[in-house]
């Protein structure tokens, strides 16, 4: 008692109420409702600052008059290898993925690494090629780094950490605060093959269709845009918590309504027969190289036509709208007319997925 | 052999000797000859360029006409919390330290949780408290973070990594390269009081006097110096590997013969016991409060009474200088007047540190 009181003291109570959450679970790090809550009820509250309630992928910051954006992940995705990438490579286009979203073009990309104790130095070998090949794909160089060695416990064997600085060259302002009522919502691509292609991956299932990661970079598509003169409102990747945590959130910052027609939504036949066989929804699934973008509806066709003619966006589709409502919300239209308020989940849909 | 063969196809051979390591172990952590020997043979060829080359404890770049430095460093110390500190106030100031030695004024930090399954809430809650007041007391913002849960594998509990961006204001150019012949160490104080402090308190040992990490911010001690007009050629804090390592990692970078005088090397009663009793040289042993410095002997004088009057520099003293000699060593000259060549310690001294 001591001790829990000389805490309080000194801190305040936790925000995080311990008698139903005493420890941490692995719903805590799924991207949903339970991220959310230990973000935006203990971490944003205790830092308190301008960057972190701007919500958004990275924090963008003001040198000599140049905008430059600055974000980190994590990655502890089981297992290392996937069809379709590996920790490596998913680390360098996690972060390159998470500047671009800001709208910067990425330059640095520090590396750290956690390893647990036997891990074949073969695999660390060709995890550290895949990291400089993904660099080079997208422009980035590895400039500092970091090398952590942890007791064996039955762990993943490796986690990385990949922080990065990109570089603003326009004077757009992108982030959730920009959308308006009318904007379209883009999403560059079919979704949920990242997240199913990993756990078939660990549970060893077999599909008819093999399934890939569609783990990519996503600097050269967004430059594309940026550079047509697209008045981007927003951006967000779709990462753990899927299509509908990025758009919950969004519509959460923004307070506007978004309006989601589910048949509009790439999925392919081998995510939506995976997804039913499993019971998940694939508006729930990772992706690792997929994206929304709010724009204007004037430049909609425009914007679309550039995504359709990159590689990085061949399926791309306008999947809805800001409405003029302000309840915050995501509404997902179904086929046959019905609709349905979209939930954070509260669970771990998949986890170590990232 | 299939797979290997197109790993190698692919990639080169690994450089590290698959006979003899086939498996990563402790020791690749440690920061001695084996963290070396994969940063120099594996990481630093591959990803190939000048920041890495620069061997710094961070990457110094240019934007807008302004030079920023870079770091980043994970943190993966057991136990979380140990006297003098926490994982928390550990990785701000390690990074802000790291900041300080590349001549930088810390601005923004980047904050990468890894918690392991089961971690107690109010651990976690008086770990982000800690988080914040050390980046008050250094004047640097959380901006911008990640969280990710991991399951649980009776490991450390919980990882942080802490990247950071900082200004240089001045045109000196701080790092090994710059050091010259007469240039005098000094050391910013008594030596090993955080790793003996972590590793009796993971031990369980106790000793007479009761010994209290040395984990504490530099940036305020390093500005003050900075300011005053010494032309610092090269600093670097000490952590894994201690103040030999330190010192021979910079004598490699440079090519100079670096002479220390041991009996100058400030030593508690406390850790000297200690290290006596388990075995260790306190010059091994790692620190995290604690920096040397290569001034011009002219400048000496003004930069030991400018740390001296310091709360992070109290026992501050010159240890040694810069020789004529160019072999890249290190000699340690005892108090009987023999002499000895430090060598990186191969093996892992005290694992899980910081």
């Amino acid at each position: 008692m001591k001790d829990k009181k000389s805490i309080a003291d000194n801190f305040g109570a936790c925000p995080i109420p311990l008698d139903n959450y005493p420890h941490i679970v692995m719903a805590h790090g799924g991207g949903g409702q339970m991220t959310n809550q230990l973000i935006k009820e203990m971490f944003n509250p205790v830092f308190n600052n301008q960057f972190l309630a701007a919500e958004h992928d990275g924090a963008v910051f003001d040198s000599a008059g140049k905008k430059a954006a600055f974000t980190t992940d994590s990655y502890v995705i089981q297992p290392l290898f996937f069809p379709g990438g590996d920790i490596g490579s998913l680390a360098v286009y996690g972060t390159v993925n998470d500047l671009c979203m800001c709208g910067a073009v990425p330059a640095y990309i520090s590396l750290s690494l956690i390893i647990e104790e036997g891990l074949p130095m073969q695999n660390l070998w060709r995890i550290i090629n895949s990291i400089q090949k993904a660099a080079e794909r997208t422009g980035v160089q590895i400039v500092t780094g970091d090398t952590k060695v942890i007791d064996k416990t039955g762990g993943g064997g490796l986690y990385i950490n990949t922080s990065g600085i990109g570089f603003i060259e326009h004077d757009l302002n992108i982030n959730p605060a920009a959308i308006r009522n009318g904007d379209l919502i883009l999403l560059s691509g079919d979704i949920g093959r990242h997240g199913i292609a990993v756990m078939a991956t660990r549970e060893g299932l077999e599909f008819e269709t093999e399934l890939t990661s569609d783990c990519a970079p996503l600097n050269d598509i967004v430059q594309k845009i940026l550079t047509a003169g697209i008045p981007v409102h927003c951006m967000r990747d779709l990462t753990r918590g899927g299509l509908a945590s990025a758009l919950i959130e969004i519509a959460h910052s923004a307070g506007n309504t978004l309006e989601i027609n589910e048949e509009t939504v790439p999925v392919t036949d081998a995510v939506g027969g995976a997804c039913e066989l499993l019971g998940f929804d694939p508006v729930y699934v990772a992706n690792e190289g997929r994206f929304v973008m709010f724009v204007p509806q004037e430049h909609a066709r425009q914007c679309l036509k550039i995504c359709r003619n990159h590689a990085a966006g061949e399926s791309a589709a306008v999947i809805g709208r800001v409405t003029e409502k302000k309840q915050g919300t995501v509404v997902m239209k179904n086929r046959i007319g019905g609709q349905r308020i979209l939930h954070m989940f509260s669970g771990e849909q998949l986890p170590r997925i990232c």
